[in-house]
């Protein structure tokens, strides 16, 4: 096998519809992957936050992503996240994904324990990175402290790349922080930084950043694309707003149920609505909200 | 079967002891375990904060409860940490525990997603209560904001003990806050509440508290012993005092690798020093330091 090139563009979190039961609807996942795929998706990326991955379990989270590639998905477009706080299951995760042909892993730092020291989130990482031991292995470190609290530092990014510099490959910047966003882009040139946010896809790319996982992907992925496409040009600017403004009508929403009944709406199916608890999906009254502030009510 | 007994005493949260290739040490472990008891703590809840619970797999942590009863510790002093992030792995975790006869489960709300409302909170528990679908269930719930970010609120465990009032009977409140506590004490007379603090312990008992679920119980589990016993006793304030004086000794400390460090030089086994990523084990200096603050050196 060949290593796996290193991913760049628009990549989707994607949103994971459930059936009633609360487990996952693979059938309307499947379809929902190729739509984004084929509306202008570089990539995906199934089981980050968008995609309420912390809320399924590790068998659930492996047959699904099985159950994607034998539905003909590539592999070569996938980066599903596979960290979490226990070491022996994100390095079951992360085995299985590589075995899959995954041209890369999203991975969290364990989160539970806070005031982590840079030492030991160092031999954390590379205790998976020894234990999957599997030279096509790709990680994007997966950056996003307003959620999990623990991140990585631009001092534990350069040791992990220094020490591991064929692995450890790019980042996910979820910290809405530019100033971050900004000393990574230019302290660590070679690497693949997407932003968490795509408030900063074009000043990411002029820096010369790898793109985006975003979770507006799942709802404006040709959008983002265009942006993605031409940020060299004249629009580059205007394209930019038309992203934000999205973003902007969503804003104060909680962002997993506000997506999911975007997408309900526009497949006609209000059972994509449901979320898995903790999150609580929206009822008619917040539904009606939130396409009337994005301006979906006349759209299909 | 008849139904579980309501907890009260002093309780454990189990020192997790690793082998060198940092998976657990079931037979260090059960030693530890058998000692507390024989030392008077009342009972034991393996896969606490204190025992790296979160850094461990659903598997490590079930074979190790099971190696536990098989050597012949009551599952009745029992009340395992089962709360995870993922549904399904909760309701693993915690029907195994009611299989194996436990008196009870400790559980940590789902943890990833912050500033989840009550309401997604609520739905939580009352799945995993309903999947579970045992009526030998004995929820006490694990409030620890300062770590798990997430916990549950005054009128989260009112909703929660209005619904299930057989099943959610306790609660360990580890806030660090005087004030939550005592609201939960005086809002829940009937509850069984176990004070997170063992600094807190006298004050829990004076309002009719169950008790105290501590890290320190690893190490001063005669002197926790003694203020239970002697909380009305006129030398109740020097027993507290007596219990205080340890974590002041600790203070600044990061507890894990502490306790471990003390546990090892008392065993004369250095082996037990060891912790998980992402916890750093203490080196030489930091473990003759936190030995000689706490008296230790010439213990033995």
């Amino acid at each position: 096998m060949t290593a796996p090139s290193i991913l760049r563009g628009v990549f989707a979190p994607t949103l994971t519809p459930l059936k009633e039961d609360l487990s996952p609807d693979a059938d309307r996942w499947i379809a929902h992957c190729k739509r984004l795929l084929d509306d202008g998706c570089h990539g995906l990326v199934p089981f980050g936050t968008t995609s309420e991955a912390n809320s399924f379990g590790v068998e659930e989270r492996m047959d699904m992503l099985e159950m994607l590639v034998d539905a003909g998905v590539s592999p070569g477009r996938l980066m599903p996240g596979t960290g979490l706080c226990a070491l022996p299951e994100t390095v079951r995760l992360t085995s299985h994904a590589v075995e899959l042909g995954c041209a890369g892993v999203l991975m969290l730092p364990p989160f539970y324990y806070k005031d982590v020291s840079d030492e030991g989130l160092f031999c954390s990482i590379a205790e998976v990175i020894e234990r999957v031991g599997d030279e096509r292995l790709r990680i994007y470190l997966y950056h996003i402290p307003p959620i999990a609290q623990v991140g990585y530092s631009i001092g534990l990014i350069e040791r992990l790349v220094s020490a591991y510099p064929d692995v450890v490959v790019g980042i996910k910047d979820s910290s809405g922080d530019w100033n971050n966003l900004h000393n990574i882009l230019t302290n660590f040139p070679g690497f693949a930084t997407f932003t968490g946010s795509e408030r900063f896809l074009l000043q990411t790319l002029r820096l010369g950043g790898a793109g985006t996982i975003t979770a507006m992907a799942n709802v404006v992925p040709r959008t983002l694309r265009q942006l993605y496409d031409n940020w060299e040009s004249e629009n580059a600017q205007a394209l930019q707003a038309d992203v934000d403004r999205f973003r902007e009508a969503l804003a104060g929403y909680s962002p997993i149920p506000a997506l999911k009944t975007i997408v309900a709406f526009r497949q006609s199916d209000p059972g994509w609505r449901t979320v898995r608890p903790p999150l609580v999906e929206f009822d008619d009254e917040q539904s009606q909200d939130v396409l009337e502030k994005c301006g979906l009510c006349g759209e299909s």
